[in-house]
């Protein structure tokens, strides 16, 4: 078992270890929530405490231009593409991740007129499965949604598949898809492939174009730190620029936004994926967000989630074992996101009992434990922590208590 | 000519005028574009910064319960109801303006599948036709948009129409159209009505059920001073409940979002309107914006824009005749919007020139500029001293300076 001295000396040589400071951290917890909500930034406040009293307030509708609101989802796009490995005119921040599904899966599919098949994995992220069910509603012909377990989707790309949609990272085993590989044997049949990088962006090494990905979404209010609901984003492959267009064809999206043309002309490469107006206060909280992810290094960020996942498993593994609680995570880093989900029947009060102590995790359906490893706010030492507040809430059987007994699910 | 005297007369009786200390005004500018982006409430700055150092920065992941985040659109939902004649569970915040109108759009559609028709203005909001025709892309059969004009728009109502969509208020002419009378034609022909209200809530009366629309959208970013990109809404008539649903499946629109179930089913009512996970600081803010409003009389509101709008035509009318500027927008108070446009050749040149006089209203293609009178935030006393203002800048023909002339539009 790692020592104390050990682990002092991983926060000692922490390349990201001075980030931390730039976040607003709450006593008496430990955050293992990034991967569903990320830590505010400092300097979040300062930057929206100017929006509002200098722009929104005092420049009102000046502010378009004098402050480039209506250049902000480029700008914003164009920072995030170096931390996903695309191109910054191949990017795009609109609208949210569902939302952004949809313009994909129906774009694909209108570029893709002769193919039926919808492909993705069974258990994948609720959402992506709902839009595209959604989007097979209202789409001519008669497509389908094929489902298969994630292990045999690529025995499943066949030459009648339209679009392959999955997640990168699974969201709750944190399992990560072999991207290049799928994406090779994809574009082989001319399958499009579309990935939401809602967990991996800022926990995994996400190279979209390396990996040859033609289309990808995600959110920005997990490791990007971008805050609740922020804005999410659209990847399309300069390849697809002109032949995938949005079927939200707001006039944000319009070739000429101002012109008030009465016909519908998209403007070029990705900005068609604008819709409507953006929520300014939220898209310029997440650019803070994304300001500091870029200060970082990428593969050192992807190298310390995986590290801190890799000793909360180790220091946490003797009393999993003894107390009946299951990897549900690859144990090899490589294979894993940022964040580390168990399995334990009791599992959901086992979550409120850690909350109890301090220890911010969650807890999704059936019974999964999740505990996200934000590489920007978390040290090794914290992470011991609270591996350690979890050995003793375990050895207590804390789960039994009956004020940690479910509630009703948020319906 | 009406006097000093009796504009002060009208300030001291106004019954709103205590809302402008509401708000955040900045100084040496009368702000005339309330109905692009209204002002800033004092009271957005303490929420916002309670949001974030309190609930995002503080609670983090547990705000969506301790702080209800996962009630607000609901919530803000309810309380912009009174504002627009509807009841609260008939309306719900999502997304944007745009947006709003492809879910109904399609929605629509869906349920009226033997009619091919969708019905609009010629002219109308870009945004509405472009989502129109974006729709129709994705949708499946031969179905077409009728465009006519305005005014043909009763007589076009026949029994092949599945849709007609329509901003109650022109953005242009500011001319409000007839809703009761074609919501009943449509009605009895088995025609649905979506209208977009973005122009009208918080200035002109609106009565959605008394009118008897089956689909709104709105925008509250406008007198509704929700901020920049602040949310829109949906409004779904009651008795279309379970019969017109979102296209766009998102997670939160799920009769369960959190239970994670393969399979979509909708949320009952106008809760399956959600899509996303919604920018919960843009929603916020725009939470002061709707508790503001809702504090404020409708019929007084309705009645002072319409007041200080004729005001502000009849102290400019004897220089527009002198100088070939025209009225666009209806002389007669009660079939005018809240926002009054005037037609002027160098319309451009004499808006920036206003501009640089400290009277900010705005422009649009091809020679319309528009003037707002929010009713929450100015006085007679200020429209009287920008119409002051605006027949001195015209007296200089200060249109003819260079500096005031075109720029390249915004592409």
């Amino acid at each position: 078992m790692i020592g104390e001295s050990a682990i002092t000396s991983r926060d000692a040589g922490d390349p990201l270890a001075h980030f931390r400071e730039a976040f607003l951290r709450p006593e008496g917890i430990i955050y293992l929530d990034g991967h569903s909500l990320g830590m505010m930034p400092v300097a979040t406040q300062t930057v929206i405490q100017n929006v509002l009293s200098k722009q929104w307030g005092h420049d009102l509708i000046q502010s378009w231009n004098r402050h480039d609101w209506i250049g902000a989802p480029a700008r914003i796009a164009g920072k995030l593409a170096a931390l996903i490995g695309a191109n910054p005119h191949e990017v795009m921040v609109a609208d949210s991740t569902s939302i952004n599904l949809y313009k994909l899966i129906v774009g694909a599919c209108l570029a893709r007129p002769e193919r039926r098949v919808i492909l993705a994995a069974e258990g994948d992220f609720p959402t992506d499965l709902y839009m595209i069910h959604g989007a097979l509603k209202a789409l001519s012909g008669d497509r389908e949604l094929k489902l298969v377990p994630r292990a045999a989707l690529n025995d499943a790309l066949t030459p009648d598949v339209a679009l392959l949609v999955l997640t990168q990272v699974d969201y709750r085993s944190s399992e990560v898809a072999e991207m290049e590989a799928l994406c090779s044997r994809a574009r082989a049949l001319g399958v499009l492939t579309l990935w939401d990088i809602s967990h991996s962006a800022g926990a995994v090494p996400v190279s979209l174009n390396k990996a040859g990905a033609d289309l990808a979404v995600g959110c920005c209010y997990k490791y990007l730190n971008g805050g609740p609901g922020a804005p999410a984003y659209v990847f399309v492959a300069e390849r697809w620029h002109g032949e995938i267009v949005s079927p939200l064809q707001g006039w944000m999206g319009h070739a000429a936004p101002f012109a008030f043309e009465a016909g519908y002309r998209p403007a070029s490469g990705v900005a068609n994926f604008q819709c409507g107006t953006p929520p300014i206060l939220s898209l310029l909280a997440l650019e803070v967000g994304i300001d500091l992810a870029r200060q970082a290094d990428v593969a050192a960020m992807a190298e310390k989630a995986r590290g801190l996942g890799d000793l909360f498993i180790e220091l946490t593994a003797p009393h999993c074992q003894k107390f009946g609680v299951s990897l549900a995570s690859p144990a090899a880093g490589e294979m894993r996101g940022g964040h580390v989900a168990l399995r334990f029947p009791a599992g959901y009060a086992l979550s409120q009992a850690l909350i109890a102590r301090g220890v911010i995790g969650d807890f999704r359906e059936p019974d999964f434990l999740r505990f996200g490893f934000s590489p920007l706010t978390l040290t090794y030492g914290e992470v011991a922590k609270a591996a350690n507040i979890f050995n003793e809430t375990i050895e207590k059987r804390a789960w039994d208590n009956p004020v940690f007994r479910r509630r009703a699910l948020v319906t």
